[in-house]
């Protein structure tokens, strides 16, 4: 594969697509949906022969399950119809002012240009990347897992295939989506130099994946998607709102970023949360990492269910139905703690003290901070974005969820009339 | 020099400094100030000396003039005042809302960490960059150019004596402002490994700096400061407006990235246009490199200050008093040229039509597009962000003029009252 070729073809059709309207997208975006019901049939069968190779090479159920589109297409479908029904960010004006010297300046929202998507095996995040990267009127180079190479190829195919049928060529150029078919690693490491380009990287996997991109790429990186998160139940603490919501952070979906990996307990609330929060949690499957005073506090009452937390288990993201707990003798050692093993992802406070909460949301660095509430919400549909790309855990451009606006940048705009520097 | 140890004291400081108020924080601003006053005549001394040396090896003058705080240090510390009185953007609140399920989320503004600054022999580098970054709540790791080790070592020892002798250690660390102080190139090498306590590189240079930043990094890295500035001389240009423009984007500082290096005449206003093009900036010592159809249209007109185009000549930042001068035969030439040409920094039409403008600003992609102003505009203080740490030509998290808001980043927010996800 000539990357080189594939930048440059993205590029150019990054500056024609970055010209569409609102609605020439959204009718594409229809036209997409469209397609992909049509060709559901077709579609299936390439996402079948990837399943049985991934089950004759003995992947595990939830690689296979996260594989399959069997039953998911539609929904998948939607969400396509779903992007065109959000408001478009690109062209918004912002920050306008009339300068003291008559000149009008002012931000406007403009595509990022051509956004690069490595991820895993994942199909309907093909589908996804590419509603939310036409809508922003961004091109996209896709490098998907080599397990749904087959899914992918097919959808990238009927996709390119609708806006071509549909006669969007001249508006949102088939080569605004790019798939990299050969999976030969070399053209990641290839991709991740393309700076002349490709203006953002974003990586969708583990830990190994953000490192690499992190320490190859020559593009700017949008990491995010490790998440270690904690619950601080405070010693003033509602017990039924801090049982629910831990036991919604641990179990609603054990495998995403946003779930609890660690609650940390007032000590002074051990002996009256304690006992709930290992019957509740137990029935349910869960078993404890318990640190020295968590184990003592807690005596016969986990049973089999708790173990001592070992070295470095406070820094583990579980993804599975297992939980660190920690004695805390207040807000300070909760803090440290949080500093010391946070990825700053999504933390939470459980208290029904005001000043309790301020202290808390002010000093934990995180992209997302709750009090009394779920990490859960820590998602771009959940709080109110409409669908999301990625969740950043970095710093820069964007936090937490990305949805379109965070997938535009800005150009300053400014009026003048003839106006010179002095 | 033990860079892990400068890291995370930095770190450990941007802890601290993240929770001081913004009196507290205007304070200190005012106390450097006030202490930068008193040991003004050991700073210049110090001064004199990386001047001395920097004179018996032979730099040329404009780098002796940048390197000189003779009679511009009371300027330098008024700036640190004017920054103490700019409005504080940590902890500002936005995008707040409430969520169908009665959730509260909103973002919050946050000082983004620890900061790292590369830059060349500009002591007053030194001090801007302080000042901007403890307003904004941000620690800084310092590097600059070996030329004025001395003067910097100088400067920064009595900021960090003045928060002391204040009494502001507690809320504002000193070594929220370290300086690295051995000049071995191997010590930048590290700096932009430490992605494990800097959270943001800002190189301050020329392209070779931010070439090694963002090849080496595994930080972001804020990339900017190359200018190749266009002019686009519309057909419908008043041409006095298209002289002045085009003479103040040229003269009025020809050293910085913001000047103007090419000039694109629509060919209908050549022969109106060239003689007073030349005229007037060749009476200021400009010199012209012209490409074909422009050195046939300019004649006899520039004698000895005109030159034919050389290759590779529209892609050189002059940064002197050298302008490139095109003939197109419309806008879409002028913007061909542009993309082909242009490194994203500041581009202006002058031009008397609405919709060749609205064009001009929805095609062109650069961090600040102009209508009949000059390019010189485009600086943090000309654009009312009060002041600016560099000026981003890249298209994540800031573009253009960086001011006291793009040394932040925010976090989600989200109160409820026992909520979690169904």
């Amino acid at each position: 594969m000539d990357m080189q070729d594939l930048g440059r073809r993205a590029k150019a059709a990054s500056v024609v697509l970055a010209r569409a309207t609102t609605t020439q997208k959204n009718q594409a975006l229809l036209a997409i949906a469209d397609a992909l019901d049509a060709h559901a049939e077709a579609l299936l069968a390439e996402n079948q022969i990837d399943l049985d190779a991934a089950h004759v090479n003995g992947l595990t159920d939830s690689l296979l399950d996260r594989m399959n589109l069997n039953g998911r297409l539609a929904g998948i479908t939607d969400d396509v119809r779903k992007v065109a029904e959000l408001p478009d960010p690109v062209g918004m004006q912002y920050d306008a002012k009339v300068l003291p010297n008559g000149l009008r300046a002012g931000r406007r929202r403009t595509p990022i240009g051509v956004i690069g998507v490595i991820y895993e095996a994942r199909p309907n995040v093909t589908v996804d990347v590419i509603a939310l990267t036409l809508k922003s009127g961004n091109a996209v180079i896709l490098r998907g897992g080599k397990e749904i190479l087959r899914s992918n190829i097919a959808l990238v195919s009927v996709i390119r295939a609708a806006l071509t049928a549909g006669g969007f060529d001249a508006i949102i150029p088939p080569d605004a989506i790019l798939y990299i078919e050969d999976t030969d690693r070399r053209y990641i490491d290839e991709m991740l130099k393309l700076h002349a380009y490709i203006d953002m990287i974003i990586p969708r996997g583990g830990a190994a994946l953000h490192k690499l991109c992190r320490e190859n790429s020559t593009i700017p990186v949008i990491t995010g998607g490790i998440g270690v998160c904690h619950a601080y139940i405070d010693d003033t603490a509602n017990l039924d709102d801090a049982l629910n919501i831990v036991f919604n952070g641990k179990t609603q979906r054990p495998s995403v970023c946003n779930t609890l990996d660690t609650v940390l307990i007032h000590e002074g609330m051990a002996a009256a949360f304690l006992p709930a929060l290992v019957g509740r949690l137990g029935a349910a499957g869960v078993t404890f990492k318990a640190e020295p005073k968590a184990w003592a506090a807690l005596g016969d009452l986990g049973a089999g269910a708790v173990q001592a937390a070992g070295e470095g288990d406070f820094d583990i993201e579980w993804m599975a139905l297992i939980l660190g707990v920690k004695l805390v003798s207040g807000m300070d050692e909760a803090l440290d703690h949080i500093r010391a093993h946070g990825t700053g992802h999504s933390e939470v406070i459980v208290t029904a003290t005001d000043a309790h909460a301020d202290r808390f949301v002010n000093e934990v660095d995180a992209s997302a901070v709750f009090v009394n509430a779920s990490t859960r919400f820590n998602d771009g549909g959940q709080l109110g974005l409409g669908a999301e790309i990625a969740v950043s855990t970095q710093k820069l451009h964007a936090r937490g969820p990305m949805g379109l606006e965070e997938l535009t940048t800005y150009k300053w705009v400014v009026i003048g009339d003839g106006h010179v520097r002095e």
